[in-house]
């Protein structure tokens, strides 16, 4: 089967020429027949005519612009892309520009997954045991109910087992302490309602100590504070990343020892730099949504393209939307209403 | 002057004896003259007779205690320490036991200060420019409103100025992007009142990617979203100094590698050890209540007497009690009311 993946091309900051070398970058790694649509400037996407279908779109959503701004700017790069995705029936859609724009446009026009009350982004994170910790909401909301975190859980339950092969993902709500009791009343009241549920694979509580350690699958939270987790893991582990270069910067001694113990380092830093997991979905809409980091690189990109197909290859929306059939007959608003994450 | 400080001896995972051990570490950083008054079961204090006035408390709070449960603990060591502080009129009380039950009782005792309306953990993190930054709440509350977040900055800016010397300290909001739109609406809104206010040294929102960098000397955030920020930091540091320790295991050449680089790599440990830091202080109490890990060690413990002798000699309930007395003049409720974090 060859993919149609449709690349917004434009609203990065290093502009469409490092993203245009992102995409050889995965079709160096990833060979097989794919229908790429890039959207963007066209007269900055020559360098890519031969491996990709050239659609030119004269505007670029900036990276603060809200849900009503973007759907004023119908020739927006990623406006047109969202068109496109549903035009082309295409298989994945990615995109670096700003996530409340992104998440407003592309749940409007694809709607929500029927049962799905409010789209997430969730993200893979890197963990002590070399596998992958599954983190939603990082960010699609500014806040959340009990039962949005509830269907969080039955999101991510359904994404890691599709993508990560996981039969039984041990799921976790993230919490201030590992006991029940503890937590925001929101996060409170949805482990509640889970262990009511006998929500399979839930763990309980973690906290934020543990979350790396390897022995969650899943982790649930609000997006206000999935956003602060996300980016300070980030924070932390540039911080230490720094450190360690100071290390081996000391002396004549140290610098020596770098020679023996590069290889490592550089591997270690591969393995947890946030590029190299490409980018993170949004998760619960009638469609392969990859969010790349703003500030992607070549590298950045080419792995979010990585995980749209992957995503599509797994058949992630065939497979939520036959999870939340149930949700459809029970006494929950419908999905088709857009994220309050407008501004 | 001679300092009177209070330790709680009991409910460390590990044992009396290690923090005996950390007293004796305290007094060699730091000789001069104190009064100790070590409260807990006598039979496991025989080794600081020497140091320490020894005062028998047969009970120990249980880690999972809430308010209601340590209040009818009269003979628990957390109990007696926090009555001897007042009977005392001691300089600062140490603890390892449970946050909620410490706060809550400690609280009740002690009193808030007048015009605070809620007490707050804040806690000294190092930063990458090798100073320290300070954040609070860290987990004294589960949820806050946007007025305490505002009071949260006051009382950091006062705590920063009176121990790290800082004139006008840089201050953040944590929030989900660095735009003022961008918080939960708690946090917004807190950043609106400040800005209103024109609170000095007020720098806007900052995201948990830099928080560490330098660039704050205090960052505001309610207790929830504090505590995943901490234990997130502490998680990643973790699994990070893991991960060099691998790098250096690998083979024999970066065996070597190690023997050059080792100074460094143990220098990175201590300063960002949360050990080092000691512990955090319970901020807006009429006293020096410092709040030690759980699982402190003899180091740990150490430092966070280290933390108490810093606060009484800076006489920071003074500067707080001095920097609210606008507030009891102001449209705000009285602070004497208990947190609500008793569970």
């Amino acid at each position: 089967m060859q993919l149609t993946i449709i690349l917004d091309m434009m609203g990065a900051d290093k502009g469409a020429e490092e993203l245009s070398l992102g995409l050889r970058q995965f079709l160096s790694r990833n060979p097989g027949s794919y229908h790429f649509i890039a959207v963007g400037k066209q007269e900055e996407l020559h360098s890519i005519k031969d491996i990709a279908e050239i659609v030119d779109a004269r505007d670029i959503v900036p990276m603060e612009a809200g849900a009503r701004d973007v759907l004023r700017m119908k020739d927006s790069s990623m406006m047109k892309a969202i068109d496109l995705y549903q035009e082309r029936q295409a298989d994945a859609i990615i995109s670096c520009g700003g996530t409340g724009a992104y998440l407003s446009a592309a749940t409007l026009k694809l709607k929500l997954i029927p049962g799905v009350e409010r789209a997430a982004l969730i993200v893979p994170m890197p963990n002590a045991i070399g596998k992958i910790t599954n983190v939603l909401d990082i960010g699609a909301s500014n806040e959340n109910t009990a039962e949005h975190l509830v269907q969080f859980a039955e999101m991510g339950r359904i994404f890691n087992q599709a993508v990560y092969g996981n039969k039984e993902p041990r799921v976790y709500v993230l919490a201030n302490g590992t006991e029940d009791k503890k937590g925001s009343p929101e996060s409170k009241r949805a482990l509640e309602i889970l262990k009511e549920r006998n929500f399979p694979g839930l763990q309980g509580n973690i906290e934020g100590r543990e979350s790396l350690s390897g022995i969650a699958d899943v982790i649930v939270t609000d997006g206000f504070t999935g956003n602060v987790y996300l980016k300070t893991t980030e924070g932390v582990f540039k911080v230490m990343s720094n450190e360690i270069k100071k290390i081996f910067k000391r002396n004549l001694f140290s610098m020596i020892g770098y020679l023996f113990a590069s290889k490592g380092v550089k591997a270690m830093r591969h393995r947890w730099d946030y590029r190299s997991t490409g980018g993170s979905m949004l998760l619960g809409l009638n469609g392969v949504v990859v969010k790349a980091h703003g500030s992607s690189d070549a590298v950045a990109f080419s792995y979010a393209i990585e995980v749209g197909k992957k995503l599509a290859e797994a058949k992630i929306v065939e497979t939520l939307t036959k999870g939340f059939e149930h949700e459809n007959t029970a006494a929950v608003p419908q999905g088709t209403k857009a994220s309050t994450q407008t501004d």
